[in-house]
Order: C-alpha cells, then structure tokens, then sequence
C-alpha cells in the first residue's frame, strides 16, 4: 500500500484530538438530556424528492448507486441526508401516531454536502441538534430555550465565548415592505451577503433585484446594522421610520425571545437583525452562533423556526431548532490549536511484564484494578522497564505498575518518578488522574480578546 | 407530506428503543476504553479501488456521485465503507508517522451495505470495533484480550448470554491440505455453507470443487463438529489422523489462544472448527459469536486476525480485531422484545406550569434542579394540572413538581400519588430515578435457557 492521502473535506482526527471530540460530544449530550430532550437517529438516505422540496441545495446532495445495481434498483433515487432538520421533519411525519408532542429531541450524527472544501466548510461533518416540534402548534417561550440550552452548552465547553445571534424572518419581510421592496426575499438574500461582497454590491442589488430606492435600501442597510443585547433594538427599528403589519408582529416575535433571554442569561442571546440563514425553511426566528475571536470561520451554531416543514392530512408539525456545527467547532478549537488533551488513551495505567511467563500476573492486576473503574493495560511485551515505561510515556499514561521478583507491587507516577508500594485491590489515583483532560492552550488565553466569560480560560473538564 | 415510508434494511428507533441503544453504546465505550482503547473515527468514505483490494464484496458497495457533478469530479470513484476494518487499515497507514504502536482502537460507527435486506442483515448498521494492530510483529496474547474484551462487554450488556467461537485459518487450511486437498481455500468456502445447504452438499462441494476423496471429505466434516471449551479439540482434532506442518503451527496457536481464555473466563471463549468468516483477509485465529437462543440471527460480533491487510514500504502492520454488529443485536434485543426502556425520554422531573405569567418561576426551579444535575423539563403550557400529569405520564417520567398560589413547591411521584413538600435547592430523587432503566422482559428471563450466566436476568443498569 503506497501511503494514502488525506480527502479533502472529508476530516479525520487523530486520537487525542478525538478526546477533545469525545469531551465536547459527552458535554453537549449531557446538557441536552439534563433538558428533557431524547436522542434519535435517522438513517443517513434520504429519498431524493425529499430532500429537494424545501431548500436550494440540491447540487450539494450526494447521490447513492450500489456498484451492480440494476437498472430498476430499490435504491434509486436516494442521497445522504445535507442536514438532520429534512430528516427529522420526515420522521416525525412518518412516526406521529407513536410521538408525544411537543416532541423534544436531540440528534448527533454526520451529514454530507458535496460543497467545495474550504476553512470552516467539509464534504462531511457532524451536526448537534435539538428540536423541538409541537402538533398544530408550538409555544413562542420553546424558541427562547433552544437558544439557553445551546448557551448553556458554549458556557460548559473549552471554547472561547459564543455570542448566539437572534432575528426574525418576520421582521425582515415586513421592513422590506414597508421600505418599498417588490421582491422581499431578494432583500433577505442581498443583506444575508453583507459579509462576503460588502456594502456597495448589497446595495446594488437590494435596488436592482429587491426593487428598492435608494432611501430604501439605505434603510435596509441601516436594520442590518442593529444589534442589541437587550430589546433596544425595537427603538432603533422604530427609528428608521419603516412601518408594515409584519414588521410589527416581527419586533413583538424577536422582543419576547430576546427579552426573556436576556433576563435569564444576559448577554448569551443578542438580536443582530442581519441574521438571514441561507436554507428556505424558516419562518420566524433564526439563529447564528459567533465564536469571539473566530467569527471568519463562520456561524458555529444555527438553526430557527419552521411552521411548514412538516404536515400530514390531519396536522402540521411547527417547530424550532438549533444545531451545533461540531466539525466546525473543532476545526477552530483543535485546528487553531486552542484546545488540546494530555493524552492520546484512555488508559490511567499500564501494568508492566517482567517476562512473557508471568503475564498472568499483569493481568489479574489489571483485572482487579479495571474492577474498580480505572482504565488499565498490560505492556504488551516484556520488554526493558526503561521501554514499558516509555511506552506509557509516549502515550501521556501517567502510571505504571510493577511487580517484582518476590510479588510485591509497587506503582510509579511517571512524571515525578515517585514509586510507592501498592495493592491492586485498594490503589487508586488521584481523581483528576482517572481519565484525560481536555483544556484550553496558553495560546488560547493569551490571544483571547477579553470579556465576560474570561473565566473560560481556566475551566478545565474531566473526558 | 403523505405519510412516509419506511426504507427497507435502513432500520430506525423510537426513542425508547435509543434509550437501549444508548445503553449498550455507552456499556461498549466505557468497557472498551477500561481497556485502554483510544476511539477513532474514519470518514464514511474510501476510494472505491482501496475498498476492493480485499475481500469479494464489491457488489454490495455504495457508490457516491455529487447530484450536479462535473464529469471529472474529485469524488469519482469514492464509496461508503462496508465495515471498519479496511478504513482502520488504511488510516493506520496514513498516520503511521504519528501513531503508537501496537496501536489500540475502538471504533463506533454506521456502515453501508448494498445487500438484500433480511432478518439480523441491513444495508445501514452499526458496527462497534476494537482492534491491535503492531508494527512488523503482533504478540498471539492480544488475541485472547480482544476476545475477553468482548466477553466482558456481553456479560455487562442486558442480553441473553453471548459464546465466543473461535477456530484458526491456518489449522484448517493445514487440515484441509494433510486430508488431500487440491484447493483448500473451497474446502473453507464449502465449510462456511454448512448452516446454509447442509451435510450432504457440502460433501458434493469438498469432492467436486476442493479436489477430496471421500474420505478426505469426511474428515472434513468431523472436523467441523468440534467444539471445546478447553483444549481439548487438540486430541479430537490428532484423533482423525490428518496431518500437515501447516495443522500443527494452526492447533498450536489456537491451543494458546482457547488455553489462556479458558483460565481467565471459562465458557465466554470456545473452540468452534467450522468456523470460516467470508471475509479473505483473516489469516491465523477467526472469531463468531453466538447469543444462546438466537443462534439463527447469525453471529453479533466477529473478527480475526490479519497479518497482510495494511502494509507501506518500510513495515507491515499485523493486527487483530473484533466488530460488534451493534445493529443486529438490536434486532434481537429490540426487536424480539427482549429489552425494554421505562422511559422515552431522559427527564426525571416535570415542572408544572400554572399560568403563562409565571413561566419564570417554572424555569428557575428547572435551572436548579438541572445544576444538580436533575434532568428537567418545564411544562409546555400551563393546562390543567392533569394534563400537565399526563405529559409526564405518557412519557414514564416519575415526578411533577408544583408551586402553588402561595409559593409553596411540592413534588408528586405519579407513580404512587405521593405528594410532599420539597425545597428545589435540595431535593432529589432516588439513584434509580434519576435516569432512564434498561432491562430484560420477563418473556426473556422465561424463554432463556439455562446457562451460567443466568443472573443477567435480574441485572439492571443505568442508562
């Protein structure tokens, strides 16, 4: 085998970065559970004609064909699910009749888009999401707690500070009406490019393709530039002298979800009223999540409100989400080399052989030791101590145990040295030794900007 | 939406079921890495040329195409992988550089095959593997340590009792040569069809395609009747009267592999010469795994060992693994009813919502719940307090909490009625409460065999 290369958009990660993945995945899972919410999983196809009823991202599908199919194969026509909300809409219709609603659930798995690779952007990643969906109805308060539950969790990561981002769809069409726009869901399109062709280019188009005037247009810039941490932003709106019905059942939308998170978690929820969200299945509220420090990488954390996605003959099925782009995150975190673990295992000991002949020995002290919960191998040849010890070096192991030639143990710390009698029935390592840490690098602290979460820098969580 | 349908061998979970799912996943993990395996994950895609160097499963291959791809498309020629073992292989090789070795991993994944779906066989599924692999050399021990691992693993599981078969290539292709053999690779195959076409055609096919006599044939066939727990296969096997170098080196291996487990777990580990494995990578020691009881699902976890699967040009990198086929157990635990979840959901606590005004006071009980790690919901609308009950009812979640006109908090056990005072700084629920159970229907504690393993029946864990 020639050294195979990496795929571009297809990430890997190496073991200890893997740690990193498994601190953050068992961090985001704990907190949605704490939640109410209960995992799914979905299958990884999709029929085809699903997938591209809602949404503009039908060139980004990939296809599925079995290597011999036949010509009228059972699977035609299927592709890898782009996101989990199609999916979830869909599992949801298919299994109401067994669901309890509001339906509360959360989805970790890999999605796929056959989109040209670059920072920020796989062919495949993984996604977090939480759902929430109601039968013919969802309350307003479950769009302020999708956006706390995902605050919570940025606040229980080794990550620098996320700022959750907060508009509303309603809003926005209502403004461009009432600024005069012909086509509001140009406008939407032309604002949501605001950061990648600027300011003179959005205002071409919002004349050019949402029919704007000058004036008007000036004021759809002037919206997409308010952002509040409290409900401030409905004066500012006010002040811009726009008015349309949408645009006030818009701002009463946003106030209520901005208000009430303000009032429980200030400053993790902010109404930025330049939020757009690309896929067309959203209705009311969207989100996106800036990584301070980091936000060329993009949003971090998306979702919204969708009253459409799915109905049947008797319902429909609203509902609000929000999911975390996991790959994303660690292309920052462990990409930038912010966040790193201080081991490549699991492993808390490695339990030494003096010779091949008596490795039953090693073993039953793994035995008792793994009984008691601490993670343990046995060297896997009776090698020189100096190189049984090394290997667990090399590994970021902190322990290694041996037995000597009249069967007593004894246990070393191998980064002090320190070696002290032992029994493996009762020995136990200190409990920040028990399982790898995940932290925040040096770099991280120095080169983060300063704010409220500052404690950040210093948290430090068990894998 | 019509309603959709479900996609045959793409099986999903109520959320119930995940609950089990869950179970078994984190029972797996928490084993595996006791052990000292680090997870890795692969991309869910490999060049289609690499899948196929081994093995003869082309036809059932996924093969990807982007919707709207170029005709030369980068993704050209890429598939979803069929199992775990040959992206290990190649992973290993790509970060040879950067990787400890004997290199330990589990790995917890879907995998894609395009075959006909039928009972315990999907075309998505999940696999959960553990393999060693070393550079240049790979000591037999780690043969029996992935076994165990696994024995471990099915001891811990709620399910009926697991046995571990095990046999060796070498021994049979040593055998299959000493009884007269012009090609020992079809006496395998027709060995491997014993369950499937029986006594008498497998004779048919030892004769006519593996070059045997009739007597040759036969001891073929007495070979494959072998089951020991101990060594003891080696007189069974020298009692027929075969032999070959290639015979002696396998019943050498296998001896030391069956020997060893037998010491350390006697019955979780046996001797099984019929056992093949359809897989042409496999060269020393073969795994299968039989639930009692459940035999006709075929085996739920397998393996080998491989000494020529992932190789560059300065070493080779001998490894052993076992893959338990996470999927197909379910099917059977799951499936035939035999495990169940008390709950849907993972909430522990409903907090009762009185009127839409006071949402507020709901949510801080909540929080402080949560930050003892209770997990919590709070009501979706303030109905009538017995719908509120039902909410939680339906959902098997235990207790609802209340907070009068007067402010007073009380917490109610739905299951009994129970009503008492309770201070939400302080209270908590039983151990047992706090979490979703997973276990055993009584219709599995009746319908399962005798064995020594009979006290799974009555074991519960937490999810």
């Amino acid at each position: 085998m020639s050294r195979p290369a990496p795929l571009s958009g297809f990430p890997e990660w190496t073991p200890a970065e893997r740690i990193v993945e498994l601190e953050i995945l068992d961090t985001v899972r704990r907190i949605f559970q704490l939640h109410g919410f209960a995992s799914i999983e979905t299958r990884a196809v999709e029929p085809l004609e699903q997938m591209l009823r809602k949404g503009e991202i039908d060139k980004e599908v990939y296809v599925l064909r079995r290597l011999h199919a036949d010509v009228d194969d059972a699977d035609a026509g299927l592709g890898l699910h782009f996101d989990l909300t199609v999916p979830f809409a869909r599992y949801v219709v298919q299994n109401a009749g067994h669901l309890d609603f509001p339906f509360r659930r959360y989805q970790i798995q890999k999605v796929w888009r056959g989109e040209r690779p670059q920072e920020g952007r796989f062919r495949e990643f993984t996604q977090a999401d939480i759902d929430i969906v109601g039968r013919d109805s969802l309350g307003l308060h479950h769009e302020v707690e999708v956006a706390l539950v995902m605050a919570e969790v940025f606040r229980a990561l080794p990550c620098p500070p996320a700022v959750i981002l907060v508009n509303n769809r309603t809003l926005a069409e209502g403004f461009f009406l009432g600024a005069g726009a012909s086509d509001p869901q140009a406008a939407l399109r032309a604002i949501d490019k605001l950061d990648k062709i600027g300011v003179d280019k959005v205002l071409a188009l919002l004349r050019s393709e949402a029919g704007l005037t000058d004036q008007g247009a000036a004021a759809c810039l002037s919206l997409a530039d308010i952002r509040t941490e409290d409900t401030a932003f409905v004066g500012q709106v006010r002040a811009l002298g726009v008015e349309h019905p949408l645009l006030d059942e818009g701002l009463a939308e946003l106030a209520a979800v901005v208000g009430a998170a303000y009032a429980r978690m200030p400053g993790a929820v902010v109404a930025d009223l330049k939020i757009a969200r690309g896929l067309d299945y959203y209705t009311g509220t969207v989100y996106e999540t800036q990584l301070v420090g980091y936000e060329s990488f993009g949003s971090v954390c998306s979702g919204g409100r969708y009253d459409s996605l799915a109905r049947d003959d008797r319902s429909s099925y609203p509902g609000v989400g929000i999911s975390l782009g996991l790959t994303r995150l660690m292309s920052v975190l462990v990409g930038r080399g912010l966040v790193v673990a201080d081991r490549s295992v699991p492993t808390c000991v490695v339990v030494a052989v003096s010779d091949e002949a008596s490795r039953q020995l090693s073993d039953e002290v793994a035995a008792a030791l793994r009984s008691r919960g601490i993670s343990t191998e046995v060297a896997p040849t009776a090698d020189k101590f100096g190189k049984q010890i090394r290997y667990a070096d090399r590994r970021g192991i902190p322990f290694v145990w041996f037995i000597d030639a009249q069967g007593q143990h004894s246990v070393k710390d191998i980064r002090t040295g320190e070696q002290a009698d032992a029994d493996p029935q009762s020995w136990s390592p200190a409990a920040r030794d028990l399982t790898p840490h995940v932290h925040l690098t040096d770099s991280t602290v120095a080169s983060q900007p300063a704010t409220q979460s500052g404690t950040q820098a210093t948290k430090e969580t068990a894998s």
